[in-house]
Protein backbone atom coordinates (compact mmCIF):
# COMPACT_ATOMS: atom_id res chain seq x y z
CA UNK A 1 0.00 0.00 0.00
CA UNK A 2 1.01 3.42 -1.39
CA UNK A 3 2.00 5.96 1.61
CA UNK A 4 0.53 9.45 1.40
CA UNK A 5 4.25 11.38 1.37
CA UNK A 6 3.11 13.92 4.25
CA UNK A 7 5.02 12.18 6.93
CA UNK A 8 3.45 13.43 10.09
CA UNK A 9 0.06 11.25 8.55
CA UNK A 10 2.51 8.22 7.11
CA UNK A 11 4.06 7.95 10.78
CA UNK A 12 0.91 8.16 12.73
CA UNK A 13 -0.66 5.08 10.47
CA UNK A 14 3.24 2.96 11.04
CA UNK A 15 2.78 3.64 14.71
CA UNK A 16 -1.44 2.61 15.06
CA UNK A 17 -0.28 -0.09 12.77
CA UNK A 18 1.39 -1.91 15.84
CA UNK A 19 -1.32 -1.70 17.73
CA UNK A 20 -2.11 -5.92 17.85
CA UNK A 21 -5.58 -6.45 15.17
CA UNK A 22 -4.84 -3.16 13.70
CA UNK A 23 -3.74 -3.76 9.87
CA UNK A 24 -2.50 -0.95 7.92
CA UNK A 25 -5.57 -0.03 6.18
CA UNK A 26 -7.70 0.39 9.90
CA UNK A 27 -4.57 2.39 10.90
CA UNK A 28 -5.32 4.84 7.86
CA UNK A 29 -9.05 4.99 8.86
CA UNK A 30 -7.94 5.95 12.12
CA UNK A 31 -5.40 8.52 11.15
CA UNK A 32 -7.25 10.17 9.18
CA UNK A 33 -10.32 10.26 11.85
CA UNK A 34 -7.93 11.94 13.91
CA UNK A 35 -6.82 14.77 11.35
CA UNK A 36 -10.49 15.45 10.62
CA UNK A 37 -11.16 15.34 14.34
CA UNK A 38 -10.52 18.16 16.65
CA UNK A 39 -7.72 19.18 18.24
CA UNK A 40 -8.95 18.63 21.42
CA UNK A 41 -9.64 14.97 20.69
CA UNK A 42 -6.03 14.70 19.25
CA UNK A 43 -4.78 15.64 22.71
CA UNK A 44 -6.85 14.25 24.91
CA UNK A 45 -6.24 10.85 23.32
CA UNK A 46 -2.61 11.45 23.75
CA UNK A 47 -2.75 12.86 27.00
CA UNK A 48 -4.34 9.74 28.21
CA UNK A 49 -1.77 7.38 26.27
CA UNK A 50 0.84 8.81 28.65
CA UNK A 51 -0.53 9.24 31.36
CA UNK A 52 -1.60 5.07 31.45
CA UNK A 53 2.09 4.39 31.25
CA UNK A 54 3.17 7.59 34.14
CA UNK A 55 1.02 6.76 36.33
CA UNK A 56 -0.30 3.12 36.49
CA UNK A 57 2.16 -0.26 36.87
CA UNK A 58 1.82 -4.02 37.36
CA UNK A 59 1.47 -4.83 40.95
CA UNK A 60 4.58 -6.15 42.77
CA UNK A 61 2.84 -8.90 43.82
CA UNK A 62 0.20 -10.68 41.41
CA UNK A 63 1.13 -8.48 38.43
CA UNK A 64 -2.51 -6.92 38.49
CA UNK A 65 -3.01 -3.30 36.92
CA UNK A 66 -1.69 -1.21 39.92
CA UNK A 67 -1.53 2.91 40.83
CA UNK A 68 0.39 2.27 43.45
CA UNK A 69 3.02 -0.60 44.71
CA UNK A 70 0.36 -3.16 44.88
CA UNK A 71 -3.42 -3.34 43.19
CA UNK A 72 -6.43 -2.67 45.03
CA UNK A 73 -7.26 -6.37 45.26
CA UNK A 74 -3.92 -7.03 47.09
CA UNK A 75 -4.22 -4.41 49.24
CA UNK A 76 -7.86 -4.90 50.46
CA UNK A 77 -8.11 -6.60 53.75
CA UNK A 78 -11.15 -8.00 53.16
CA UNK A 79 -9.89 -10.27 50.21
CA UNK A 80 -9.37 -14.14 51.22
CA UNK A 81 -5.95 -13.96 51.57
CA UNK A 82 -5.39 -17.93 51.75
CA UNK A 83 -6.07 -18.37 47.82
CA UNK A 84 -5.38 -17.48 44.32
CA UNK A 85 -6.66 -17.69 41.52
CA UNK A 86 -4.12 -18.03 38.41
CA UNK A 87 -5.29 -16.42 35.28
CA UNK A 88 -3.68 -15.49 31.76
CA UNK A 89 -4.36 -12.01 31.53
CA UNK A 90 -5.63 -8.41 33.56
CA UNK A 91 -8.76 -8.67 31.66
CA UNK A 92 -9.71 -12.42 33.20
CA UNK A 93 -9.42 -10.94 36.35
CA UNK A 94 -12.04 -8.19 35.79
CA UNK A 95 -14.23 -11.15 34.06
CA UNK A 96 -13.99 -13.12 37.23
CA UNK A 97 -14.73 -9.87 39.53
CA UNK A 98 -17.45 -9.30 37.46
CA UNK A 99 -19.13 -12.40 38.17
CA UNK A 100 -18.69 -11.74 42.16
CA UNK A 101 -18.59 -15.23 43.07
CA UNK A 102 -14.85 -15.10 44.33
CA UNK A 103 -13.50 -12.90 46.78
CA UNK A 104 -9.75 -14.64 47.15
CA UNK A 105 -6.13 -12.86 45.47
CA UNK A 106 -4.80 -13.53 42.05
CA UNK A 107 -1.55 -14.18 40.01
CA UNK A 108 -1.92 -12.75 36.32
CA UNK A 109 0.82 -15.24 34.31
CA UNK A 110 1.23 -12.61 31.37
CA UNK A 111 0.24 -15.22 29.26
CA UNK A 112 0.66 -19.13 28.40
CA UNK A 113 3.46 -21.36 27.24
CA UNK A 114 3.76 -21.44 23.88
CA UNK A 115 6.52 -22.73 21.82
CA UNK A 116 4.92 -22.19 18.86
CA UNK A 117 4.77 -18.11 19.94
CA UNK A 118 8.17 -18.57 21.07
CA UNK A 119 6.62 -18.01 24.59
CA UNK A 120 8.58 -20.03 27.76
CA UNK A 121 7.75 -20.78 31.28
CA UNK A 122 10.57 -18.12 31.63
CA UNK A 123 8.58 -14.81 30.25
CA UNK A 124 5.69 -15.98 32.65
CA UNK A 125 5.11 -15.11 36.25
CA UNK A 126 5.00 -18.90 36.89
CA UNK A 127 8.59 -18.87 39.49
CA UNK A 128 6.84 -15.60 41.50
CA UNK A 129 3.64 -17.84 41.56
CA UNK A 130 5.60 -20.88 43.05
CA UNK A 131 7.39 -18.25 45.81
CA UNK A 132 3.80 -16.94 46.83
CA UNK A 133 2.11 -20.52 47.87
CA UNK A 134 5.92 -20.96 49.86
CA UNK A 135 5.46 -17.80 51.25
CA UNK A 136 2.08 -16.61 51.70
CA UNK A 137 0.46 -19.46 53.26
CA UNK A 138 -1.89 -20.41 50.81
CA UNK A 139 -4.43 -23.10 50.88
CA UNK A 140 -5.69 -23.12 47.05
CA UNK A 141 -4.76 -22.10 43.91
CA UNK A 142 -7.63 -22.26 41.28
CA UNK A 143 -5.94 -22.14 37.63
CA UNK A 144 -8.18 -20.30 35.65
CA UNK A 145 -6.61 -20.48 32.32
CA UNK A 146 -8.59 -20.38 28.49
CA UNK A 147 -9.17 -23.71 27.67
CA UNK A 148 -6.47 -24.23 24.74
CA UNK A 149 -3.75 -26.08 24.06
CA UNK A 150 -1.63 -24.08 25.46
CA UNK A 151 -3.51 -23.49 28.67
CA UNK A 152 -3.55 -27.44 29.59
CA UNK A 153 -0.21 -27.50 29.28
CA UNK A 154 0.72 -24.24 31.09
CA UNK A 155 -2.02 -26.06 33.81
CA UNK A 156 0.40 -29.23 33.95
CA UNK A 157 3.68 -27.68 34.15
CA UNK A 158 1.99 -25.55 37.32
CA UNK A 159 0.61 -28.28 38.64
CA UNK A 160 3.75 -30.71 38.32
CA UNK A 161 5.96 -27.31 40.36
CA UNK A 162 3.01 -27.09 42.92
CA UNK A 163 1.98 -30.60 43.55
CA UNK A 164 4.77 -30.78 46.96
CA UNK A 165 3.83 -27.82 48.60
CA UNK A 166 0.51 -29.20 50.80
CA UNK A 167 -1.84 -26.72 48.48
CA UNK A 168 -5.34 -27.72 46.78
CA UNK A 169 -5.08 -27.60 43.60
CA UNK A 170 -8.16 -26.91 41.31
CA UNK A 171 -9.29 -25.37 37.96
CA UNK A 172 -12.13 -24.06 36.28
CA UNK A 173 -15.01 -26.55 35.92
CA UNK A 174 -15.09 -27.21 31.75
CA UNK A 175 -18.36 -28.42 30.58
CA UNK A 176 -21.29 -26.79 28.48
CA UNK A 177 -21.66 -22.92 28.58
CA UNK A 178 -25.28 -21.20 29.89
CA UNK A 179 -27.23 -20.53 27.52
CA UNK A 180 -25.52 -22.74 24.25
CA UNK A 181 -27.26 -25.20 22.50
CA UNK A 182 -25.85 -28.43 22.37
CA UNK A 183 -26.25 -28.84 18.44
CA UNK A 184 -24.15 -25.86 17.72
CA UNK A 185 -21.76 -26.57 20.38
CA UNK A 186 -18.36 -28.17 19.42
CA UNK A 187 -17.35 -32.11 20.10
CA UNK A 188 -14.38 -31.32 21.98
CA UNK A 189 -16.91 -29.33 24.66
CA UNK A 190 -19.25 -31.41 25.05
CA UNK A 191 -17.05 -34.73 25.05
CA UNK A 192 -15.44 -32.78 28.26
CA UNK A 193 -18.79 -32.78 29.72
CA UNK A 194 -19.89 -36.03 29.68
CA UNK A 195 -16.48 -36.84 31.12
CA UNK A 196 -17.14 -34.03 33.72
CA UNK A 197 -20.75 -34.79 34.22
CA UNK A 198 -22.35 -34.41 37.74
CA UNK A 199 -24.25 -36.64 40.06
CA UNK A 200 -27.59 -34.98 40.73
CA UNK A 201 -28.75 -35.57 43.87
CA UNK B 1 -19.03 -3.98 30.39
CA UNK B 2 -17.40 -3.10 34.48
CA UNK B 3 -14.75 -0.38 34.05
CA UNK B 4 -11.11 -1.61 35.61
CA UNK B 5 -11.65 1.25 38.39
CA UNK B 6 -8.33 2.08 37.63
CA UNK B 7 -8.67 6.11 35.88
CA UNK B 8 -5.73 6.13 33.46
CA UNK B 9 -7.09 2.67 32.26
CA UNK B 10 -10.90 3.66 32.29
CA UNK B 11 -9.66 7.16 30.77
CA UNK B 12 -7.72 5.29 27.52
CA UNK B 13 -10.25 2.99 26.81
CA UNK B 14 -12.65 5.71 26.43
CA UNK B 15 -10.52 7.60 24.27
CA UNK B 16 -9.83 4.55 22.30
CA UNK B 17 -13.54 3.40 21.90
CA UNK B 18 -14.37 6.78 19.97
CA UNK B 19 -11.92 5.96 17.25
CA UNK B 20 -14.03 4.56 14.67
CA UNK B 21 -14.79 1.03 14.04
CA UNK B 22 -13.83 0.63 17.99
CA UNK B 23 -15.56 -1.43 20.83
CA UNK B 24 -15.35 -1.07 24.19
CA UNK B 25 -14.27 -4.70 23.89
CA UNK B 26 -11.13 -3.72 21.07
CA UNK B 27 -10.81 -0.38 22.95
CA UNK B 28 -9.67 -2.68 25.97
CA UNK B 29 -6.88 -4.60 24.39
CA UNK B 30 -5.36 -1.64 22.68
CA UNK B 31 -5.20 -0.14 26.53
CA UNK B 32 -3.62 -2.90 27.94
CA UNK B 33 -1.23 -3.40 24.59
CA UNK B 34 -0.34 0.15 25.64
CA UNK B 35 0.08 -0.67 29.16
CA UNK B 36 2.71 -3.93 28.75
CA UNK B 37 4.51 -2.62 25.94
CA UNK B 38 7.44 -0.44 26.38
CA UNK B 39 7.03 3.54 27.67
CA UNK B 40 8.68 4.76 24.46
CA UNK B 41 5.95 3.20 22.02
CA UNK B 42 3.63 4.63 24.34
CA UNK B 43 5.50 8.36 24.11
CA UNK B 44 6.27 7.87 20.05
CA UNK B 45 2.20 7.03 19.45
CA UNK B 46 1.47 9.91 21.24
CA UNK B 47 3.66 12.20 19.67
CA UNK B 48 2.75 10.85 16.57
CA UNK B 49 -0.86 12.15 16.96
CA UNK B 50 -0.24 15.69 18.40
CA UNK B 51 2.20 16.32 15.38
CA UNK B 52 -0.07 14.89 12.82
CA UNK B 53 -2.91 17.77 14.20
CA UNK B 54 0.14 20.38 14.46
CA UNK B 55 1.95 19.69 11.13
CA UNK B 56 -0.92 19.20 8.50
CA UNK B 57 -3.63 20.75 7.62
CA UNK B 58 -6.59 20.69 4.57
CA UNK B 59 -5.50 21.89 1.68
CA UNK B 60 -7.50 25.78 1.13
CA UNK B 61 -8.25 24.60 -2.30
CA UNK B 62 -8.98 21.12 -2.66
CA UNK B 63 -9.42 19.96 0.84
CA UNK B 64 -6.92 17.37 0.68
CA UNK B 65 -4.18 16.75 3.32
CA UNK B 66 -1.60 19.35 3.14
CA UNK B 67 1.40 20.51 4.98
CA UNK B 68 1.12 24.59 3.71
CA UNK B 69 -1.24 26.21 2.86
CA UNK B 70 -1.96 24.09 -0.70
CA UNK B 71 -1.47 20.37 -0.80
CA UNK B 72 1.55 18.57 -2.62
CA UNK B 73 -0.53 18.05 -5.63
CA UNK B 74 -2.30 21.60 -5.73
CA UNK B 75 1.30 23.45 -6.13
CA UNK B 76 3.16 20.88 -8.57
CA UNK B 77 3.01 23.06 -11.73
CA UNK B 78 2.95 20.04 -13.88
CA UNK B 79 -0.53 19.07 -13.38
CA UNK B 80 -2.98 19.51 -15.61
CA UNK B 81 -4.89 22.06 -13.91
CA UNK B 82 -8.12 22.25 -15.97
CA UNK B 83 -9.43 19.12 -14.68
CA UNK B 84 -10.65 18.55 -11.21
CA UNK B 85 -11.92 15.40 -10.11
CA UNK B 86 -13.92 15.31 -7.27
CA UNK B 87 -14.28 12.52 -4.53
CA UNK B 88 -15.45 11.50 -1.17
CA UNK B 89 -12.60 11.80 0.80
CA UNK B 90 -8.30 12.03 1.44
CA UNK B 91 -8.02 8.55 0.81
CA UNK B 92 -9.89 8.56 -2.47
CA UNK B 93 -7.35 10.49 -3.60
CA UNK B 94 -4.52 8.69 -2.72
CA UNK B 95 -6.36 5.26 -4.53
CA UNK B 96 -6.56 7.56 -8.08
CA UNK B 97 -3.12 8.43 -7.41
CA UNK B 98 -2.11 4.90 -7.49
CA UNK B 99 -3.30 4.22 -10.50
CA UNK B 100 -1.07 7.19 -12.58
CA UNK B 101 -3.89 7.15 -14.72
CA UNK B 102 -4.92 10.91 -13.93
CA UNK B 103 -3.01 14.20 -13.87
CA UNK B 104 -5.39 16.77 -13.04
CA UNK B 105 -6.35 18.35 -9.28
CA UNK B 106 -8.87 17.31 -6.81
CA UNK B 107 -11.27 18.18 -4.88
CA UNK B 108 -12.21 16.62 -1.58
CA UNK B 109 -16.17 16.85 -0.58
CA UNK B 110 -15.48 15.18 2.57
CA UNK B 111 -18.31 12.63 2.44
CA UNK B 112 -21.51 12.45 0.09
CA UNK B 113 -24.86 13.94 0.87
CA UNK B 114 -26.79 11.75 3.16
CA UNK B 115 -30.27 12.81 5.35
CA UNK B 116 -29.97 9.62 6.97
CA UNK B 117 -26.72 10.14 8.74
CA UNK B 118 -27.23 14.07 8.71
CA UNK B 119 -25.39 15.53 6.50
CA UNK B 120 -26.13 18.10 3.98
CA UNK B 121 -24.37 20.15 1.25
CA UNK B 122 -23.64 22.87 3.44
CA UNK B 123 -21.32 20.53 5.23
CA UNK B 124 -19.53 19.22 2.65
CA UNK B 125 -17.12 21.56 0.03
CA UNK B 126 -19.71 21.82 -2.83
CA UNK B 127 -19.92 25.64 -3.40
CA UNK B 128 -16.15 25.44 -2.89
CA UNK B 129 -16.31 23.17 -6.22
CA UNK B 130 -18.33 25.34 -7.57
CA UNK B 131 -16.76 29.02 -6.66
CA UNK B 132 -13.10 26.57 -8.33
CA UNK B 133 -15.34 25.89 -11.42
CA UNK B 134 -16.48 29.35 -11.99
CA UNK B 135 -13.32 31.13 -11.13
CA UNK B 136 -10.26 28.50 -12.52
CA UNK B 137 -11.00 27.60 -15.79
CA UNK B 138 -11.98 24.19 -15.11
CA UNK B 139 -12.76 22.53 -18.51
CA UNK B 140 -13.87 18.83 -16.90
CA UNK B 141 -14.96 17.84 -13.68
CA UNK B 142 -14.84 14.05 -12.94
CA UNK B 143 -17.26 12.92 -10.40
CA UNK B 144 -15.40 9.92 -8.59
CA UNK B 145 -17.69 9.07 -5.55
CA UNK B 146 -18.63 5.48 -4.00
CA UNK B 147 -21.33 3.86 -6.16
CA UNK B 148 -23.90 4.21 -3.83
CA UNK B 149 -27.71 5.52 -3.53
CA UNK B 150 -26.12 8.89 -1.47
CA UNK B 151 -23.28 9.16 -4.11
CA UNK B 152 -25.81 9.22 -7.08
CA UNK B 153 -28.07 11.40 -5.01
CA UNK B 154 -24.66 13.70 -4.49
CA UNK B 155 -23.61 13.24 -8.39
CA UNK B 156 -27.14 14.47 -9.62
CA UNK B 157 -27.27 17.45 -6.72
CA UNK B 158 -23.47 18.39 -7.91
CA UNK B 159 -24.46 18.17 -11.66
CA UNK B 160 -27.40 20.48 -11.57
CA UNK B 161 -25.41 23.01 -9.98
CA UNK B 162 -22.31 23.00 -12.67
CA UNK B 163 -24.50 22.43 -15.55
CA UNK B 164 -25.03 26.08 -16.74
CA UNK B 165 -21.07 26.30 -15.75
CA UNK B 166 -19.83 25.36 -19.75
CA UNK B 167 -17.66 22.61 -17.92
CA UNK B 168 -17.61 18.73 -19.58
CA UNK B 169 -19.33 16.39 -16.31
CA UNK B 170 -18.11 13.16 -16.17
CA UNK B 171 -18.11 10.35 -13.60
CA UNK B 172 -16.12 7.13 -13.95
CA UNK B 173 -17.26 4.22 -15.68
CA UNK B 174 -19.60 1.48 -14.05
CA UNK B 175 -19.44 -1.78 -14.86
CA UNK B 176 -17.47 -5.42 -13.83
CA UNK B 177 -14.49 -5.02 -12.23
CA UNK B 178 -11.33 -6.43 -13.34
CA UNK B 179 -10.61 -9.99 -12.67
CA UNK B 180 -14.46 -10.62 -11.54
CA UNK B 181 -16.48 -14.07 -12.16
CA UNK B 182 -20.11 -12.71 -13.34
CA UNK B 183 -21.38 -15.70 -11.43
CA UNK B 184 -20.62 -13.88 -8.06
CA UNK B 185 -21.59 -10.01 -9.03
CA UNK B 186 -24.10 -8.58 -7.65
CA UNK B 187 -27.65 -7.91 -10.05
CA UNK B 188 -27.02 -4.11 -9.99
CA UNK B 189 -23.42 -4.30 -11.40
CA UNK B 190 -24.31 -6.52 -14.11
CA UNK B 191 -27.48 -4.52 -15.20
CA UNK B 192 -24.92 -1.69 -14.91
CA UNK B 193 -22.17 -2.96 -17.53
CA UNK B 194 -24.84 -4.49 -20.01
CA UNK B 195 -26.56 -0.16 -19.78
CA UNK B 196 -23.09 0.94 -20.38
CA UNK B 197 -22.18 -1.82 -22.80
CA UNK B 198 -19.28 -0.58 -25.10
CA UNK B 199 -19.08 -1.35 -29.12
CA UNK B 200 -16.53 -3.35 -29.86
CA UNK B 201 -14.27 -1.78 -32.97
Amino acid sequence: MKDFGISPLDDLIDQFARLPGIGKKTAQRLALFILKSDSEYAHDLARAIVRLKEETTLCKRCFNIAEGELCEICSDPSRDAHKICVVEDIVDVLAIEETNSYHGLYHVLGGVISPLAGISEDQLHIKELVRRVQEENIEEVIIALNPSTEGEATIIHITRLLKDLNVRITRLASGVPMGSHLEYLDMATIGRAIQSRQEIK
